[in-house]
């Protein structure tokens, strides 16, 4: 049995989620016409308090979309250095937005209102123009840490007092709902815009979607066109989409539960140096010095068991639909017997 | 019963394709592991006799793809100013490629040597570098006209003699090959890259598949990445893809005598000065100059009929899977009627 | 001697000139304390009725300035397929504004409120949007023609109409003004920004003025800077420009009536089929078909002629403070002689 | 009297440049033909052993045609965190080549091969391609500091390594030269692109050089071109080149000496934490936690000192060809008065 814990991009449809797509009734999306994406996207729109969304083939384009429609050539954007906008999208931040990044240097990824403050540059003509901070909830390349709502608050308090935008990329937001309890609709008064992805924690096999107010997302739907991420008949990857939020939501406490576990049982390997606090699907290790994290991924995956290079030493494993409590006992059958026969 | 021809855009797949798309084995396409991504993509590199494919969500992404990727900033595309590239992709080939555009006038939108040799810039600081020539097979602009294999050869001819790219922008490709009998596997050596398309006349719900050289897609693939195009279990939708180059090229046949038979109804209106002459599946006609285009296709629409205005006085229509001879007939009906009572 | 009429920024300064700004007073234009520089800055501004100035080191920043400032990347400008923001600035509309252009086809490269209006995009998420209509007087590539207060006014009318910024590419015009008789401050009110160039008839060694009002010239400076035009004691180049606006402006008739007579004189070649109407400072002429402008300049310089190719069968000649009655007398003879000796 | 050590971007030419500068032969350098600037490109080229040279308006437009001639959009350019073409350059890196920032933290702003190898992206879709290396020497925001030959040639090796360009930001290298007393001639060989600035220590009014091969100067001319940098008779800027290069090179040794002398001065001073160790013109210096440097750079005004702040705590001293032994007397005095009465 493999074990695929590469991302929880990698799930497949539920037989139920599968029923529900092919039954969607479809339409034209660029013509405006696809009632199943404007229903998905009216649904996300009102879940989270904010006036219209706009459903994508990827997060990648949502948060870049989000990015090039709040900035202008020139301008200046805060994040952190772990963030995946910034690592993970291309360099798309210079290439799409032509806009140059700030980097904080937060803990495990997460800004405060501080390191917000001293990223600000300064009104120079030598300096781009600070116009966005965009947050990442939950922190990926953080180990899957999340915010609460007062943290996020008084980041946009600074954001209020410099006139910046803020965005969130909450490609695994739910995760974090899920562990902190917050309501959706908590998020859309605090950030001039919101990406959500359906294909991580929630199952579909396409999508994301960018929600904000209506002209920045009729301004986003322009900026999707010359993209391409104009689609047609989208309404059978919507119906996923309406699928799992109304059913694949309060089920990531399973994937945490699990992910937990997981790094646990990882304790007990010597090779393994560290274990980063396991606070929702996302489990990353750091190896001791003299193992390459590319080579103890190959030796996993000869156990059937694929993961993640996440830095030199690092390597990651995230829970997900797919992971279910059989192939749990199984991967802590395999750790206990071992990764590495001698080193 | 409404009579959708504003494109062939707006097609549902069949029963017979849901079935196929509903049965898929699909992977992570990011991942490069969706199996069902990797078998359409060979697929089509084969057949039209080239190295390698792309499967994206629409073909503005895979044409800006092709010209981002053949093009440096400062770079010169030549296309006909009719060109869809131009016209209808948001502004892409400055926005995604940085590159100016030279505009021929061709006869109904298709380039000639004689129209690319006069547009090729001389070398001078003043002027940005000619690096890509576009064609566009059929064109819609034009009316569904259609290039055959000596004429492009002889734009390629001139292309080499300059060391100029040759893009295709094939989105009705299919359509210009029914009527001229030509065999895909002669495109692939014309041609540095080809767009085609599956979500118009071949009837897919969403996709488009770039082809080109092993490299070119190598980079081509890492810009998809940054324009948001990198999909998870795109696998649903490449099954339709696979589904319709089995199923659905010859029957294009049947949407161009369709539409011919529209063009000959049409003469009949007397508000029409003008039909197109109709090569394949697109009917233009041009209205009297005291008719506008906008006003009379929402007369269209009363009667159930819908069309997309082309130009201040111009209509198109668009044959497709979904248009039946059944349609046809009340299209037949209706347009004996006439649909202007007084004019 | 040699007598060369390429362009008009071929000048080299009077001694006067040289003189003013030898004893310029200088300072770090960047730091903003380049005396000079602000004293040129604010006369050029005041003079056409003006917010503010940027002095660059050349007409196509001036231009690029403008068109960057005004738009966000997916807009589209409109221009005529003549000027030269389009034609002789390599490209820069996309390269630094990422802007699309809708091309013009005027007399002469003049825009009329007709051609603009035609050419507005309709809102549709398949095209650019519609910002910024560029004007040049006099037309360069048009033979120098120029518009007159009530041609522009009637364009900055439909401007208003549809919410469109209008800059004006003014190189040479200072040319236009002194044949219209027009006043510089009727100018100020018609555009929302006016680049003008010292180093074309005005004699100056190098640099331009961009003028519009506070906030929008803030803006281009800072553009200015990342683009590298930020000089530090500029002030030498400013003092020509001061020097030029109050001595150099009313000779322009000499450079006019000289262009005239060229004109004149050049009808009396065999191999010259045409000779456009010369309105200001520019005489552009079209050869015999079976001959090359190439060719032909080639045998202008072998008589100590310089001239530029203006088309494949087109020349231009542009009188200027450097060319001299004397010149001009000179000129006839060799006219006289006859170009080519047998045809 | 004004003891002004912003910058050494403020010195205003020596008679005797002023006089080499009035007296120049000049061109149109557009069109290719300023004896002068001619003149400089090759003497200068020459002089560091490259093949060619652009001669422009600013270090910034120097650094930035070389960034985006050596980069596609979508590359990645490792530089040090406090590198002057990240933080002083406008976002030009983003804004004008579309390329991303891998920034290091080097000692005082020095990259080392390790660092180097350190941030070279792995080859993956999610990731920005490393294409190119910025040093900058001396370093500004380090203080002042300089690399050796040896540190040089260990970075190119691993540029070599990897397939990577490496491009020299020398707006202060001839400091570092003087110091080092390594040749110019040993500087061209280990780089593909240099930068070197005339109007810092050299003591022009404005003026940058771009040395490369003969085919990257002629791609960098073109973007010039674009950017708005192709000025006409630009001579007589040039002309104050060739009379630095000639002149002005040796006696930065007193500018480093009087910097030196200021550095000790400053110890004396009880609000002082530290002071950057001075290696070459630039003294840096850290304020007690509860003084802004804005504030004390406002009281050093006041006693007719100008200096810069360079950080929050930060302040920065240049000197330069306008800085003599009687205003350090001056400034000695005024140091040992002590800046701040009470504190």
């Amino acid at each position: 049995m493999r074990i695929d814990l590469r991302s929880d991009t990698v799930t497949r449809p539920t037989p139920a989620m599968l029923e529900a797509m092919f039954n969607a009734e479809v339409g034209d999306d660029v013509l405006g016409d696809d009632p199943t994406v404007l229903a998905l996207e009216e649904k996300a729109a009102r879940l989270f308090g904010m006036e219209a969304a706009l459903f994508c083939p990827s997060g990648t384009m949502t948060n870049q979309l989000a990015i090039r429609t709040h900035t202008r050539p020139g301008d200046d954007v805060i994040c952190d250095q772990l963030s995946h906008v910034y690592l993970y999208e291309g360099g798309g931040i210079a290439v799409n937005a032509l806009a140059s990044v700030s980097l904080a240097q937060g803990e495990r990824g997460k800004l405060t209102p501080e390191l917000v403050r001293e990223h600000i540059q300064p009104d120079d003509l030598h300096k781009p123009i600070t116009r966005l901070v965009c947050l990442e909830n939950t922190v990926n390349k953080g180990g899957g840490c999340y915010y609460t709502i007062p943290e996020i608050a008084a980041i946009r308090t600074v954001c209020d007092e410099h006139g910046l935008l803020l965005h969130l990329d909450g490609a695994r937001l739910f995760n974090a709902l899920i562990e902190t309890g917050d309501s959706p609709a908590a998020y859309g008064p605090l950030f001039d815009s919101i990406s959500i992805c359906l294909s991580k924690g929630l199952g579909c096999p396409v999508g994301s979607l960018l929600l904000g107010k209506t002209d920045f997302i009729k301004q986003a739907r322009r900026f999707r066109k010359l993209m391409g991420g104009g689609w047609r008949q989208a309404g059978y990857l919507a119906a996923a989409g309406i699928y799992a939020l109304d059913h694949h939501v309060n089920r990531l406490k399973l994937d945490h539960a699990r992910a937990r576990r997981i790094g646990q049982l990882l304790l007990d390997l010597p090779e393994i140096e560290a274990v980063f606090p396991v606070d929702t699907n996302i489990v990353i290790f750091r190896l001791s010095p003299n193992i390459l994290a590319a080579d103890y991924v190959a030796l996993l995956a000869e156990k059937g068991i694929l993961a993640v290079t996440f830095g030199k030493h690092l390597v990651r494993f995230v829970t997900h639909l797919d992971f279910t409590d059989e192939q749990l006992e199984q991967l802590a059958l395999k750790i206990k017997e071992g990764v590495i026969t001698q080193s």
